[in-house]
């Protein structure tokens, strides 16, 4: 099928899309309208963060795309925790630049992408208030304050990469 | 002064910034607290769009940091109009990947530096939709339907740089 498409006049990036880092995006979930936006990216993986089978699974292993899914439940309040030890092994998929370009999304890229580019920010040395407020340039009106606690209080250290398999910016200067 | 900082413990980014894609980021105005941040990208250029002069010049220049301003004055109802020749020109420089590492950036972030952005997802061949949604995602409450239009409108094809100066992101596939 991937071969099918006609030549497009226009490129659909997925719900909520945007470049996080180099080789790093994110979004919501994306659909087979995306797909030859997708294939621009030139994706070698997907950080999928629902717990559901991924609606594009063939068109990823037709396209050699590795999905790397860590199944999470949103952060609804008050008895839905994000599981720390989860994210912080879909970290060490993400850090290694061995999977780059990677893109991380859940349904809408707004909560649980939100808290995993936002652990990410942090292991970047960011401040809280610049993580929160790129936090809530996805989340809009659907600020979670869980996720914003969540982010804050992550302690546990994702298992760096050694140098070679680490990106440029995550090297020491 | 660029060797008298202290290690950082946090890296603080620029309001709003964001990646655009590959080699292009944005923001509203840069300070001196943005400094080390700003490092690390390791920017060959500053796209610059408001008409005062840059409060970090010193700073770029003795970096080594190219900045292309292109004055704009805000997109003010119903009066001031952004000029479709100088996007134009700013775009011209945006796409020359000999410029990247660039930054784009305004004031806030939002305005100039938006519909500079949504000329470049025009370039790309972004559906609008995709466009405006980026577009609010960083003008927040303050979207101006002015900046949207001239997105909409904005025709002029910016001179495309010969192959081997144009980004991957902008090769023919």
């Amino acid at each position: 099928m991937e071969d099918e498409e006609p030549e497009v006049a226009v490129f659909i990036p997925p719900l909520n899309f945007s470049a996080v880092t180099k080789g790093v995006y994110r979004s919501g979930y994306p659909n087979k309208k995306n797909i030859p936006f997708l294939k621009k990216l030139g994706l070698k993986s997907v950080l999928y963060l629902c717990p559901e089978e991924h609606a594009l699974q063939d068109w990823f292993t037709r396209s050699g795309i590795q999905v790397f899914q860590y199944g999470i439940k949103g952060n609804k309040e008050p008895f839905v925790d994000i599981p720390e030890e989860v994210v912080k092994e879909a970290l060490e998929k993400l850090l290694d630049v061995r999977n780059h370009p990677i893109i991380i999304h859940c349904n809408k890229g707004k909560h649980r992408t939100g808290c995993v580019v936002g652990c990410l920010r942090k292991v970047q040395n960011w401040s809280l208030t610049s993580i929160f407020d790129e936090y809530r340039r996805f989340a809009g009106s659907k600020v979670r304050i869980l996720d914003q606690q969540f982010i804050e209080l992550f302690a546990l250290e994702p298992l760096l990469p050694p140098l070679e398999w680490r990106p440029a910016w995550l090297r020491p200067a």
